[in-house]
């Protein structure tokens, strides 16, 4: 156990909790007081990590994606859904009615206008409402001018995803494939967005020579 | 100030605290105990629910970006530069110094190959290092094959979210429209990435037709 806490920078104590917690499998025993940890665990162990302190995922939600990485013998749709279901985005409620049936109204012609196979209460589509309806609530409609833009965007971004997916090779691969790249997925299209806005800020609004100077000079 | 919560939904008592925290301005006095709250408010305190419900952020971050929208006459690039510089993505330690080598040589190959005018320090850089770093650690190096299809969907993103800002009238739209946008588009995003995925699975691994047949006629 010291040898896999050195491997992966995970304390003992964290891992000792994992595997009462069920979330790390017991390594095999080869004395009384002694276990063999292998490639598997630390492999797990980096997912937990990933999943927690990359994805922010509750420790609830990672037991539930362990236990269908487990789950053997589940026909490729099923497990994809699993998997995706617990990495349900951000929830509010709709701010007031008004705006939240308009916004759901706006989703379900989007999701029409796209030729989505989904269905309309899918927790991804109430929790683009709820987005859509705070939206309209802070006096900013006119952003969803550009939902279209967006879910074009998003359409291109899922096929990587599922090219990605589809590389996998049996289930727990491609559950990994799933939970990994969705989380961890989030958290790079989030930092590249903003990237991206400050490439465009920077064309759009050119800062003063001396700034830019600065800026070539530092970032070269 | 039970007219405002009446208004927008939000309690009485919360009101109250943001007042005392200074995240809304008071209201116009027309009585020792008596103020009037206007649109300026009611608009505030969907900002702030927004901000806090929907994307999640700490007090003393909204509190920040209450700050930017209330300091008037900065130049554009400044004022976008401190909205955006309060909605750092999630950052995380890269997990080990191989991995974390290794995802920023990766990000520094991006950002030059996409031209990107951005410091290499900046937060979402660092951001994007230590998420692909995790990507790395987990044994899932091949989905970083996919980034530069990732950057290529956050530049149309950044170019929609750009013409969104330059539609706002004034310092204080031109921030709430950075900050909403960003923190909003966020969960739209993520929950847009989500149908679409469900839509490439349901095209790539068809269900049985059983199931077909039932989710074509609820999501109908």
């Amino acid at each position: 156990m010291g040898e896999l806490s050195r491997t992966t920078g995970v304390p003992v104590p964290t891992i000792k909790f994992y595997l009462r917690e069920g979330l790390l499998p017991a390594g095999e025993l080869t004395s009384p007081n002694q276990a063999r940890y292998g490639e598997e665990h630390a492999r797990r162990l980096q997912l937990i990590r990933a999943l927690t302190e990359v994805g922010g995922l509750p420790l609830a939600s990672v037991a539930k994606v362990v236990e269908a990485v487990e789950d053997r013998g589940q026909p490729v749709h099923k497990l994809l859904g699993a998997a995706a279901g617990t990495l349900v985005p951000t929830y509010a409620q709709a701010p007031d009615p008004a705006n939240g049936e308009r916004a759901r109204e706006l989703v379900e012609e989007l999701i029409a206008r796209r030729g989505w196979q989904v269905h309309a209460d899918n927790p991804a589509a109430l929790a683009l409402t709820a987005a859509a309806a705070s939206v309209l609530a802070v006096g900013l409609g006119d952003y969803l001018d550009f939902l279209d833009e967006f879910a074009a965007s998003a359409e291109r971004v899922a096929d990587a995803d599922l090219s990605f997916v589809a590389r996998g090779a049996g289930p727990e691969d491609l559950v990994e494939r799933v939970v990994a790249g969705t989380v961890l997925g989030d958290a790079m299209l989030a930092a590249l967005r903003r990237l991206a806005q400050v490439d465009a800020s920077a064309r759009r609004y050119p800062p003063p020579a001396d700034e830019a100077d600065a800026a070539e000079s530092s970032s070269g």
